[in-house]
């Protein structure tokens, strides 16, 4: 049976399933827009409802379900083999504050959209094939990315994650024992080789493939993150009483490390380089009251590891000279420093053959942005499968990626899981 | 009879009456600190409760109660005359988040206990004497500074009133009514000429009585605010996947901004002039999410109007420089530009006199902050009354003021308070 034949994608029933998840939001975009916000935080209602809703999705295409501790939820697709290391796909499905309906969800209905087609046209898989909800891809609520799949890959152990606490001081096991998650944390980790490879299906949310009208990028590499918090402490007080001269005001403080990580990420000259400082919470926020304390969050990346930590070494400096002049205090606190991952070459080399055999144009590509995929490939192969969006854009409620891309990103990924569950 | 003499204000019983409304409040400090952290948004619970504490304080005094549409409340010692135009006095007891318990709380409990050490000494005003507990002063709910004062002196009409809404969207007249403030918000505006004149008590939240020794300040005009709201536009996008060339980042535009208010204040080498960005609020507010608007609020302060003018001016043009540079949009709105306003020459005289008489240490003097008596001075001559504070400290918990202090201050209203109330 040659498989790229005979499969349709019943692409009007997963669009229909991605606008259904998008309606799990706590955030609206204005009915005049035409866009979807989606604000969908671990843990909170709209999460639990959408899981929910994939949950249904599964089982009608006749998957089993299973979830871990931390609320990674896998749908299973029982191979012939079912001794043999299953083969994985996935991604997530929470969200950042009014961002759009693809990033993640696309990996996941897309997922189960490929194995629906993939039994439909008859194929029976020799691996099993598991489709996997990954919990808190986003940073949001416990301000580390990638929780679920950080704990299945080792990365984050659970003494670790039993220390985070979301902005109101809520634990994060508190947390997901009340959404209904139990068993200990340390059960989530899994053995290297618990499955055979693993292939995430995404948005590009950059603008190379449309640009370049590729209707599929095959990933090669992982570009490294780094996160730090950075906290600025000078002095408050009065906005019409404290003279200039005696002021140490934190925010103009943090404006100055602000424009300076803008200039770190410049100065490299290369593209693959990115700093961000995406969020500034200042303390007391008043309009009357001098800035005694501002929190910042820093986001760094790069395809090169060496390169990257030059840039937040620059940061650094940058905040020990400003809280020498103005007599702050500025501290640092890092986050997580992940090493880039490279894909497995077989699982690249799987992906290339399977859009050959569809006839879709295709190039190979590095990941600027974080998924789980970094730490799936601490257990297993792994490859990511991106399909175009338009004008690159990401976690805004225009994020949007066509119908048709779509679909052939579900095609490729069932050909993919079809030649992985089938090998030995 | 000599009123300085034979009066005795019960510092210790004010002190407690401090305290206990210090109590009122949504935020502590920590218990190590010794520190009395003060939050106290109008209307909201703790508000209320503080209200009701004041009240019975005051009818404890013998003293009347009522209350207009916008929930300033007049505590009434009716005079021997009542016909004729009564003295005021008092200020305000909400508390901008962290603050301390000192600010404002000092001249409306300090003024009913200036009114019960009156009544002690065997006084009998001719005039009758208000104790005025000012709503919202400060700015943190609605956006705007004096609201109750800025009414009740025609300078915010009930149809401008009627558009303010809160940071969550509920408008100040709903909230208003539901912390039982009813009748219509035009009422409040009170004729020229409804006080014979108006005295604050307040602590200077300024360093320079207790940098000089000086018991007592003499304002002699209070300084010009100006408040504005910058909103800057860009374009969000993924942290990883937007690359820097692209970017237009809102928030290191606002960075920009923030520095550029800093160097207009310094900019006119005027000790009088100051500029605060208090606010920075940014959309989307995510790690991995490139900010694409941000909302400063901007205080610009002095005493001399034209060069307060001249800073606002060097700031909007900067904010123009940036947003065409940058490729942002940047939008201003004045909340409010207040002109000074002068005291009335005879209350500086009586203040004056007051303090001869009681052998106190005195100085005349400039308000850099705002107060109420700036909006009271609509409608009648005003006069303000400084007491020393710990390091200028104010908007912060360690604002301090020394029992010793607040008695004297207390003792120099009664004074004043007297003499005017016997005046035909």
């Amino acid at each position: 049976m040659t498989l790229t034949e005979t499969m349709r994608v019943d692409i009007h029933r997963l669009v229909g399933e991605l606008e259904a998840l998008a309606r799990f939001t706590e955030t609206v975009a204005p009915p005049t827009s035409g866009e979807t916000a989606v604000t969908r935080v671990v843990f909170r209602e709209t999460d639990l409802q959408a899981r929910e809703y994939v949950e249904r999705v599964a089982r009608e295409a006749g998957l089993s379900v299973r979830q871990d501790a931390i609320g990674n939820t896998f749908f299973r697709w029982e191979g012939s083999e079912p001794s043999l290391a299953p083969v994985a796909t996935g991604s997530h499905i929470d969200a950042i504050p009014n961002a759009g309906m693809y990033d993640g969800t696309v990996g996941v209905l897309g997922g189960l959209a490929a194995l629906r087609t993939l039994r439909a046209s008859g194929f029976v898989p020799r691996r099993s094939i598991e489709v996997i909800l990954f919990t808190s891809e986003e940073p949001t609520r416990f301000g580390i990315g990638c929780l679920g799949s950080r704990m299945l890959g080792g990365v984050l152990r659970a003494e670790d994650a039993l220390r985070l606490k979301d902005q109101d001081g809520q634990a994060l096991d508190e947390v997901r024992l009340a959404a209904g998650f139990s068993g200990h944390l340390a059960s989530v980790q899994l053995a290297q080789c618990s499955y055979a490879g693993s292939v995430e299906l995404h948005i590009e949310q950059g603008p190379l493939l449309e640009q370049e009208q590729v209707q599929i990028g095959i990933v090669t590499a992982i570009a490294a993150p780094a996160s730090l918090k950075i906290e600025v402490l000078g002095e408050g007080g009065h906005a019409g009483a404290m003279l200039m001269p005696r002021r140490h005001d934190a925010l103009v403080a943090a404006a100055e490390i602000i424009q300076a990580v803008e200039a770190a990420a410049l100065a490299t000259g290369a593209v693959d380089t990115v700093a961000t400082v995406g969020m500034c919470d200042v303390f007391p926020g008043a309009v009357n009251s001098v800035p005694s304390r501002v929190r910042l969050s820093l986001d760094v990346r790069d395809i090169d590891l060496a390169r990257r930590d030059a840039v937040l070494g620059a940061i650094v400096a940058k905040c020990a000279e400003v809280a020498a002049r103005r007599g702050v205090r500025v501290t640092q606190a890092m986050v997580n420093a992940d090493a880039p991952a490279a894909c497995g070459d077989g699982i690249v080399r799987v992906v290339e053959a399977a859009c050959a055999a569809l006839g879709v144009t295709r190039r190979r590509m590095v990941s600027r942005a974080y998924h789980d995929s970094l730490f799936m490939a601490r257990i297993c192969p792994v490859g990511m499968v991106f399909i175009p969006c338009r004008g690159g854009v990401s976690h805004r409620p225009d994020e949007f990626a066509g119908p048709e891309d779509i679909g052939i990103g579900v095609q490729v990924l069932a050909g993919v899981l079809a030649e992985l569950s089938a090998r030995g």
